[in-house]
């Protein structure tokens, strides 16, 4: 039976929704496939629910024929086993929490790797077992601060997690491995372009990582990449740190009155008419910033803390955030306030240095103002630097790292700068944003260990497992699908992610145009397609045409006035041509219209 | 590519789970279906998810074949319309409610009504849309009181429910017919016997509901029947009411001294001693018993009750409680506490009577103890009673309903016993124990009223929808079958549920017998049919076999010793017989017996 526009729950909206942000919110919401139940929660209707089947369908095929099998947890947890990985309160106020009726603590899972854990180790405890990956396609729960973009982030969506079990190393980076290509292969069946990048693993702890990024405009990540092929998200692009520094010949540190000094660059030209270098010009490259910040911990706690960079460059909060280097757990890094400064008497406000020796430090955990002082690692032993003297109105000249400064330790708190070398040498850095679509996690033994996760190897042995853990967000691919296939009249699905994939559009009044139609529906329903029939008897064409093409069906039959002439008409929704055709030919012409597209998909990717 | 079992995550246990009460959570916990995680939540295993599968599977394809669309809510849903409803206060404690990070309330739902309701309310408009019947199959949250018996039980659990909206009232009853149809063919398809019992709407509200029961002597269900095909929840059934009788020639009451009557049988005795009646001997019958009872509301208030009945019947709290006559929501009921009954003196222990004259009620809203007092419907006016004096160790003798003494209403708070006549005529009840697999209300207008689903006449004139709510509990029903199809070795599963419909085991360490196993497994594979292939390599054969009865599979092909005679067996797991067959052969008999016992489904049940 085909889906009937004139019983189909759906209806196509004009406006966009109040909170639309990007392309695939507006067009999901006005094409009737999602509808915002909370924020960041969506409902799924017929024609939405259609096209996510199709995705987790190919989502599951592919991970299925990885050697994955496929279990289905909870998403109720009780909170004990996060507790032990640490993670409950890891998680921060990303987790939604509970308690049942007895008082004990539940979470909305937000990802499973302990469960999985303790179920592998419930069940096996032989290396014989080994290796094993298990997956699931099931609704995870984040509480996002800022659910954005419809399904693009979410705090109930549809994840497919994955998770490898293997003896050593070995076993890890080979599961590792097939997990990759499995997923560059449900990326290229979604059509869904994708950059592989470098990533570091964040809360989740383990030894190497990489996102899944569909390149867009839209996305959250920034990430980089340079024409020699390295890619990386920007919180794990690492500094091309520099060779420390001969010192010898700088002179003492030497404080200066530097009035009307506001910015780095009127201290920059301060610098060079009253304190001139003899080899070149300051920039603000030696200019030493410093930038206080408040760590906000897991846990609610809230630290000051310095980060000193050079002066050109600006602090990347969630880059610094990310790194780990702060803290453990998710930690978010904000500016810090007023009342955070005025806690701080010490912090001379435009005026902050590190101090004029390293035998009375002003920043640092051991100095006066006890805040923790993290460094750009460009701030190597030797390079000289004009800073603040922590005196109003007064900065520091060659003040040299090593010899009259040191960090408690260094950070990666600087943006990323197009331009800036990549680390593995292959050129200029360039910058790009893109909407992390899938992650592979090399977990190590963090969680098995934890938990308590072992088996008994080839000498009886006992062996801590080592874990891979791999995601996918179903929903969130499903969005970048539509971000990728539309335009400005609507979607455009590729024929095998399509609700259906001809849509007969039957026009006009006349009980023929209608018997046809029926009688076409039918006959390419017999050939094994889906179809979607707007039969609406009161609709003009007008409307029927303007709802197709933004419901985005790739091929669309016009049963209408040229029927009266035994004419039908072809059109290919994402082409924007039209053929006309024999109504005896109409079915055959559609179906292998199909068959091409199909075709199309399977044939090696340009 | 067949299951194998040398890799399938699975291990069967010999322990049963120590909190295993019914034989599907022992079985289904021991082959390897499921694992709990907390209490009444579980983790599903690959072959319990297979099986999960084709169940949703059916379900699915007859819910759509009745006219019903499929769509997906979320689980964490926004209180707002759950208070809209009052359900948010109804449902008690058995609702998981939580907070987001800003202090905004959630909770898990129970089920869906408020927002199908605003949800069509959101798209719809006008009569022309109606009928409409929308479902969804999908994970449900309660926080049962007593989680128990595994799937049957559980506090997360897959629901299939579904949600009609009519214009009137004949439409609802359409709507209603057709749901219970697709449910008959659901319940036929899943090889589960049912009863569709009348039952009370409760906290759901609505003008008529049924449920379907699946017979077993592990339902928490009691449910009634008579040889006449009367069919009900206990809680549906009334009391026939005998007629009022005329108390002209009854005597005034008198209370008499009745030392050393503390039961029911004594008091009696007493009677017949002290007191005879001319006509024939008191019994049980002829005494009121006066039940102090506490009320739990779904605000966690505590009413104290009493409800009067003839005494030689007891409460059923569970009965009395699903009425809904004690008060709006669901309520619980308990019985009285020492506390409770402290906190009224004016109850005398053992002697608790209404009083001697309707002038000076000792029960009652309006009484000197100021409790409500419910009566048993067969306490009409004029019948003659013995009770509680309200005074040690005396009774009242001919105190007359409606003379003497009267209700704040009347309560089926009796427990129903066999022997009893069935409301409709038809003969004596018989009570029976059962699991309540299915229901189907008709809401009526409760919700559309409350949360403003109005559509426009034919008319113009603004229509409040009528509704109906449909559900299935997908994996107790699934619990179900396990309980039902299973015998001492293990599971049963009928073909059209089984996680395979073969099994082949190869036993012996000849490679003769594994390779022979392969090739039967793919030749059956390629003729269509789903294997499970035990190849593990060094389990032995008794292992195996038991591990293959557990399991369930209906078919068991056994390649083993006899392959170095050309033969193979092929076995019956319900029938428990086995054939030897040339191996030639093997294939094409276990294909055809596959086919009779899917043909033997399809056919006309008995």
């Amino acid at each position: 039976m085909p889906l009937r526009m004139s019983s189909l729950f759906v209806r196509t909206l004009k406006e966009d929704p109040v909170d639309a942000e990007v392309k695939s919110h507006r067009l999901l919401h006005r094409a009737g496939y999602i509808r915002r139940s909370a924020p960041g929660i969506y409902t799924w209707l017929p024609l939405g629910l259609a096209v996510l089947r199709r995705i987790e369908a190919i989502v599951r095929e592919e991970i299925e024929a990885a050697g994955s099998q496929e279990v289905h947890f909870p998403a109720l947890l009780p909170a004990d086993p996060y507790e032990e990985s640490g993670r409950w309160e890891a998680f921060g106020e990303g987790l939604f929490r509970l308690r049942d009726r007895k008082e004990a603590d539940y979470l909305l899972a937000p990802t499973h790797e302990e469960v999985f854990t303790l179920l592998v180790k419930d069940m096996y405890s032989s290396y014989k077992d080994l290796p094993l990956s298990l997956f699931q396609i099931q609704t995870k729960y984040r509480d996002e601060a800022r659910p954005r973009a419809g399904l693009l982030r979410g705090r109930e969506f549809i994840m497919k997690d994955a998770y490898s079990f293997d003896i050593d190393d070995a076993g890890l980076d080979a599961s590792y491995e097939t997990m990759r290509e499995a997923y560059v292969r449900v990326f290229t069946r979604l059509g869904l372009p994708y950059v592989m990048v470098e990533a570091t693993p964040g809360a989740m702890g383990g030894s190497g990582t990489h996102e899944f990024l569909y390149p867009s405009e839209v996305g959250e990540d920034t990430y980089v990449r340079t024409a020699g092929g390295y890619a990386a998200n920007v919180e794990a692009v690492t500094t091309v740190v520099p060779e420390a520094v001969d010192a010898s010949a700088v002179p003492a540190a030497h404080v200066e009155d530097t009035p009307e000094t506001p910015t780095i660059a009127t201290l920059v030209d301060a610098a060079n008419a009253q304190q001139p270098r003899s080899d070149r010009p300051w920039t603000a490259a030696d200019t030493l910033k410093n930038v206080v910040c408040a760590v906000i911990h897991p846990d609610g706690t809230r630290e000051v803390v310095v980060i000193g960079l050079p002066g050109d460059r600006e602090v990347d909060l969630g880059r610094a955030a990310g790194t780990g280097m702060l803290g453990d757990g998710e930690v978010d890094l904000e500016p810090a306030t007023e009342a955070d400064l005025a806690a701080h008497p010490g912090l001379v406000r435009g005026y902050i240095g590190p101090g004029l020796s390293l035998e009375a430090p002003v920043l640092g955990a051991d100095s006066a103002t006890g805040l923790r002082y993290l460094l750009d690692p460009r701030v190597v032993d030797g390079t000289r630097w004009i800073t603040g003297a922590n005196e109003q109105g007064r900065h520091v000249f060659d003040l040299v790292a090593g010899r009259d400064f040191a960090g408690d330790g260094f950070i990666e708190a600087a943006q990323v700068r197009p331009g800036d070398p990549a680390p593995d040498g292959s050129g200029e850095l360039e910058l790009a944003r893109g909407v992390e679509i899938g992650q592979i996690f090399k977990l190590g033994r963090r969680y098995a260990q934890k938990l308590g996760l072992s088996v008994l190897d080839e000498n009886g042995k006992s062996q801590v497992v080592t874990m891979g853990s791999y995601g996918i967000g179903v929903t969130r691919a499903m969005a970048c699908v539509a971000e990728e296939y539309a335009d400005d009249k609507g979607l455009l699905w590729p024929i095998n992610l399509a609700p259906a994939e001809v849509h007969i559009v039957a026009t006009g009044k006349h009980q023929d145009v209608f018997d046809a139609a029926e009688a076409l529906a039918a006959e390419l329903e017999a050939a094994g397609h889906t179809v979607l029939l707007d039969d609406r008897p009161k609709t003009s064409p007008g409307v029927k045409f303007g709802d197709a093409e933004l419901l985005g069906v790739p091929n669309i039959v016009v049963v209408g006035r040229g029927l009266a002439d035994g004419l039908i008409e072809l059109r290919d929704r994402r082409a924007g041509t039209a053929e006309e055709l024999p109504v005896g030919e109409a079915a055959a012409a559609a179906s292998a219209r199909v068959r091409e597209q199909y075709a199309a998909l399977a044939a090696p990717q340009g």
